[in-house]
């Protein structure tokens, strides 16, 4: 049996945990939340994260980073970004060998825009990196736990890190990894999808329906490809589980925040009201300002992330935003 | 003022005059039922079709073929692709000049296969085509008649005509059109997507979730890639509006028929119980069994095309097709 440690008892953190135990994996979840390690540990839920839902009582949790890093050589990086140079920073302290970091998590970081595999580079000595993978694509942690059917992709520089962990995640019950040698491609997806969920939200709160809604995915997927390609990823990516798959479960479920922070700026609320009724982090905000400032260094088109930007920065009205864009010149569709 | 003829009195035909006369066009509507003539002359309405929802004054129908097609140059197709061609070959029998040919129905022709550009080229002189465009992508009639966003795309081999299309269909308020080269794309991708759009439906049926279901959406563009690019169109096309865009809208849309025939279909009906609930038309079922005859003589692998196959028509329970794709060989994603 394999050892994995899982680096956080969020949402996602928790639904792996019980995926690797269902593999018949040894976990044990690093947070740094006593509360929530001894609801886990004792009750074996994470009621605030994942509801009703019953963890694997073989799963187990500890609030030392020492204890879990010990643990195994597959460190499973389930933080949000905002706090992962945190997470790391305090990992380089104590490591003392090589360990493969899954990381799970989307976004980028804000200021730097780095990318995860970027910070753990920044923070972690190159002596106790095995490799670096992101697992990514349309995932909601609420379906998981109830293990609903998921289709993912493991993306590393190394194949060989990328199927090592296809192999530990899949399951022939409800849990599918595909492969994929295109980090940076995967990175950039899994952050960038959340713009065109705020988006999404925002066209439900207005009243407009699903032929808006698929049109938004798909003119925002080419908007996604042309800041990927530029910054080195694959376009083929994009048109995969970590840009099509995730841009349709964010844009259109009721489980995506940064969806329901859309919604009720549609709805007629301004950013600070739309965020202070969110209880959990809307990593989309963030990531439309990064991507705003990066699609206009890089001089690249990017009309639905600028509209957004313009609701959510320069309190444009979002009625008058969608006006301008139907307003623009007619194109050729590529 | 520009004149236009629409072929077909259906939802979309009636909600594409609609939008015509929003577009400052005078439009005359053909449908051979003469009850559904007098309702549009008379009320201004299609109940059956299209509910409650007033039609423009200014939108008038007629019996007459004939009448019809003096009417414009520019003829709209709005009929079922299973009676294009018997619409076209009464056309054939009245036809005095040139036309440009406008289609906007999906699916291919059964037991030819054909693609209404085929059938128009087959049906119709020479002399008498001054073009064929094919206006397509995520675009449900209910939304368009309510003046709800979309974006769609012409597709012509001949650019010029794609872009007359695209002026005379657009509008700053609601409607968007782009403009493309590759029509067998175009009408490859508005066909095929109706298999997807009955297996998201039994996977509604079935009880899963978003998860499912955007990864059957990536998987199913995959495979309608590898066919469509056999077959002569190219895969950005797909990658567009005509692919990503009308997916979307067909899983996920409670308008679509395909959908719901899956949708009984999981829920336990069989195929005969499940076509008997519909009062329209399922392309998706016809399309399924081409598709599937198609790759299988291709040589491509469709493992989801097989799947929706062996439910329909080799009576498996969509249970037992669902645990054998997911038992396949783990791979990687492209």
């Amino acid at each position: 049996m394999e050892k994995i440690a899982v680096m956080g008892g969020g949402s996602w953190g928790s639904a792996l945990a019980n995926l690797l135990v269902d593999n018949h994996k040894e976990v044990l979840v690093y947070d740094n939340d006593q509360a929530t390690v001894d609801e886990i540990n004792q009750f074996h839920t994470n009621k605030s994260k994942l509801g009703d839902n019953l963890l694997s009582k073989e799963i187990k949790a500890t609030r030392s980073l020492e204890e879990a890093l010990n643990f195994s050589s597959l460190i499973v990086l389930a933080v949000p970004t905002s706090v992962t140079r945190i997470v790391l920073s305090n990992i380089k302290k104590i490591i003392k060998d090589k360990k493969l970091f899954v990381n799970v998590a989307k976004g980028l970081e804000l200021n730097t825009n780095d990318r995860v595999s970027e910070i753990v580079n920044d923070e972690i000595p190159g002596q106790y990196i095995e490799g670096f993978v992101s697992l990514t694509g349309p995932s909601h942690a609420e379906e998981v736990i109830v293990r609903n059917l998921t289709s993912i992709v493991a993306a590393s520089e190394n194949l060989e890190h990328a199927k090592l962990v296809q192999e530990i995640f899949s399951n022939e019950s409800y849990f599918r990894v595909y492969t994929s040698c295109d980090l940076i491609g995967a990175e950039l997806g899994g952050s960038l999808k959340n713009i065109y969920a705020i988006a999404s939200g925002m066209l439900d709160g207005l009243g407009y329906g699903i032929n808006a809604k698929s049109a938004l995915i798909t003119r925002g997927l080419l908007e996604m490809k042309r800041i990927t390609v530029l910054l080195g990823g694959l376009e083929e990516t994009l048109n995969g589980l970590v840009g099509v798959g995730d841009l349709i479960v964010t844009c259109m479920s009721k489980f995506s925040r940064n969806y329901s922070a859309g919604l009720l700026i549609g709805e007629g609320d301004d950013l600070k009201t739309s965020l202070s009724k969110m209880t959990m982090v809307v990593e989309g905000v963030k990531t439309c300002k990064t991507a705003y400032h990066l699609s206009k260094k890089l001089g690249i088109e990017t009309p639905i992330i600028d509209a957004v930007y313009d609701v959510l920065f320069n309190e444009i009205e979002p009625r008058v935003v969608i006006k301008n864009l139907m307003a623009r010149e007619l194109k050729s569709e590529h």
